[in-house]
């Protein structure tokens, strides 16, 4: 069997998982079920050298730096396409698809979203070799998933008869269902559009082509056009603004007559809401599920998700999300709620919705661990080898003191080494720069003293992140 | 009429306003419902010189830097004591109406809990005016409560003939009632214990010597024998200690035949639940009461208290508690379940049922803004005049950066000043002192560096507040 070149799409930003799940960092890039990201567990799910050759991320622009590193610490290398727009899944998938065919043009594609869990590892092992035999022959396969409930948060696919062994014609893809028709679709044996399928190269380039031949163009010319920038695959802006803003299911899936269906059990989710993290967690004799420091009393069926102590008592089926700088207490079956609850704070403007307290960049992270009027206190991580902008602020001086690591400070034209417990001075109006030249990670804390501490208060006079 | 000695008992340490309410600094000291402390609305409501004398308060020595700076914020002056054991309230008015009595022996004392609210003062000088005179002619008044519902909560009184305008014979006092006989006493007119009463100090000294003896003089001793200790008046803790622990009810109020009530509707609350929390504040048409920045979706009849944003979607009834390092979220009836979850927390040693994250010191106040392995950073406000202890300790290193006021600070034999934006180092084991020589409030940040950051890794040299 050909090696099957994994697809990770991961420009998404959703709302559902909020406030643990923001923009600056959504739910595929953070820890919400366990030590690593869904990400990152997709990206582990398919690292079988055996079964998988080197994969392809297809990201936002603005996740640039979270993927890298989050690439990194899990010690796997990748191409990664940056989205210069967003245009819905469709042309992300042409664009993505023309750059593997450009190294080889009937290369099996498995395009696999960032942000879903699948416990049965040997399950879609097993899937992933049916389908890819499948998709060999030419068939755009898809994963079916065999409902275990009659969700109505999912389309479904409604399977005909077996054309080879594990391979089934799809009849037909049908919307999100109310809860009598998923009732009745769970009966006939429909199954869970999962969105994550198989192909080869060339045959998604022509299915594509018949359906809506300028964008595959476009795609293909973005591709083409891209350039290199620390690493990563930019495709050209102008030629992927061509395209047109369509999901890959409206695009070609449910227009070709190619396209294939393997049923799958393997303990698959999108993890599309605190609902389905209770789902997937484990729980107490009482039904409630803790991450985090947690203590429940007369309470049954909660989720808690938590950075300090959260308690609760005498109270059923909430779902209690704590963060350093917003809570959310919600009935835990109303997740809808929940997103109209985030889009009316996105129309007020409130930056709890679009910020976590810690900020990545691409030299590390900060967060704010104090503010007062003319005063702001951050503790900062420089990575190993990462090297802030030089730069200078005029309405603000910094203290800086390191806690861990060593740092190497420019201030104007002098240069000094500071170790733990050392520190420094950063006059108003100084050229200054912060390094991190040591193996282990820099953390400093620095307080910004001055009338005005905004973040626009800085000129970069260089940066080798390439930064304005 | 002569003027009233007002009484306020300041040491309780309740938990059933947990997480708000803590060992620390317990409910009558925090500013629960508005700008002020139920403590500090408590001396302004006795304020009045043409009604009131100077105030005597008594409270546990643990708060006695807490009640000074909540007097001297409100510019009110009082004689205060400290009681060098808990010896529940008789003792505690036996040792204050000593006090007293030593300067006046017949001065009208009113008795009040400082963590009661009043909404109707008026109603409430009316009272004292009705109740002063029936206490000069010998009489301990209670003030009886117009119950405005069968609470539960509450001991009643059962009130008999009217002897004078407003002042009834008192036929018994009654334990908390089950919800049918609370509805029984609201219909027979009984009253609500408030707890808050007015006597003539000799008459109070008599009555209590009729029944304990031993008890009296032991109080009286106490304060034969006090000290003075930078302002405050402190028990004789042998004496004190020899003192049997009981409540004024069953010390005298139970058994006294010069026992009467006043009736009076006062808007008045003792404050004893979130639920009562809830009843007090404003709300909005849905019935939702918050405190702080707090957002309601298809939600009713909630409380929030919040530091950070707290989002309600889809819940009814609740009351949630949001602090910096501890969130309680409970059915607002299930104020009971409240203490037992509290006790647990105690019985378990969480530093968060005793230990706010700001802790006050005579010489003015810390919160801890961010702690890693081998580093912690503090925020450190230290009140004009304040004055730290000359201590050092073994184990740490101190970065000190001045972010508003003045610092006069001593490192071992050098003395120097610091002021907004600039700093300072302490080394491990340099002799130290930090003090604020302005006249506004001190604030630093203060990054601690090195193995051990307990705050028991102190040496004191020289304290101005006599601590050890």
């Amino acid at each position: 069997m050909t090696r099957v070149t994994p697809l990770i799409m991961c420009g998404g930003a959703g709302t559902r998982l909020w406030p643990a799940s923001r923009e600056s960092a959504p739910k595929q890039f953070i820890n919400l079920l366990g030590a690593r990201s869904t990400f990152q567990e997709t990206v582990l799910r398919v690292a079988d050298p055996t079964l998988f050759a080197r994969p392809v991320v297809i990201t936002n622009a603005e996740y640039r730096h979270m993927v890298s590193d989050q690439l990194q610490a899990i010690g796997i290398q990748a191409d990664i396409l940056l989205e210069p727009a967003r245009r819905d899944s469709g042309p992300a998938i042409a664009a993505a698809t023309s750059f593997i065919a450009s190294n080889q043009a009937d290369a099996t594609v498995m395009v696999l979203a960032a942000d879903h869990i699948v416990r049965d590892q040997n399950a879609f092992r097993a899937a992933t070799r049916v389908a890819a035999e499948a998709a060999a022959g030419g068939a755009i396969v898809t994963f079916g998933i065999v409902p275990d409930h009659p969700a109505t948060g999912y389309g479904y696919i409604a399977r005909g008869s077996e054309t080879s062994p594990g391979i089934h014609v799809v009849e037909a893809f049908v919307e999100k269902p109310d809860a009598a028709t998923a009732r009745d679709y769970v009966e006939r044996g429909y199954l869970w559009n999962s969105g994550n399928f198989v192909f080869r190269a060339d045959a998604m380039l022509e299915e594509y082509s018949r359906f809506d031949p300028e964008t595959v163009k476009a795609a293909g010319e973005a591709v083409a056009r891209s350039t290199r920038d620390l690493g990563w695959v930019v495709l050209d802006e102008e030629a992927f603004s061509a395209c047109t803003a369509i999901s890959i299911d409206f695009a070609v899936m449910e227009k070709s007559d190619r396209v294939a269906v393997v049923p799958v059990e393997m303990g698959w989710s999108d993890v599309g809401s605190w609902h389905a993290v209770w789902e997937l967690s484990d729980k107490d004799s009482e039904g409630n599920a803790a991450i985090g420091d947690a203590i429940f009393l007369e309470a049954r069926n909660n989720l808690v998700s938590a950075r300090n102590l959260v308690c609760l008592v005498g109270v059923d089926n909430l779902a209690v999300i704590e963060t350093d700088d917003a809570t959310l207490v919600f009935d835990r079956s109303r997740g809808d709620s929940v997103r109209a609850l985030v889009k009316d704070l996105a129309s007020q403007g409130r930056k709890e919705v679009v910020e976590h307290m810690e900020v990545f960049r691409p030299w590390g992270s900060y967060q704010r661990v104090d503010m007062g009027e003319r005063f702001q206190v951050k503790r900062i991580v420089v990575k190993p080898g990462g090297r802030l902008s030089l730069q200078k602020h005029f309405h603000r001086a910094e203290h800086w003191v390191v806690v861990r690591g060593v740092a190497l400070v420019t201030i104007e034209e002098r240069e000094l080494v500071l170790r733990e417990n050392e520190s420094t001075y950063i006059p108003q109006g100084a050229i200054h720069r912060l390094e991190n030249p040591g193996k282990i990670p820099l953390e400093l804390i620095e307080v910004q003293s001055g009338s005005y501490l905004g973040e626009d208060d800085i000129i970069r006079i260089e940066d080798v992140y390439n930064r304005k």
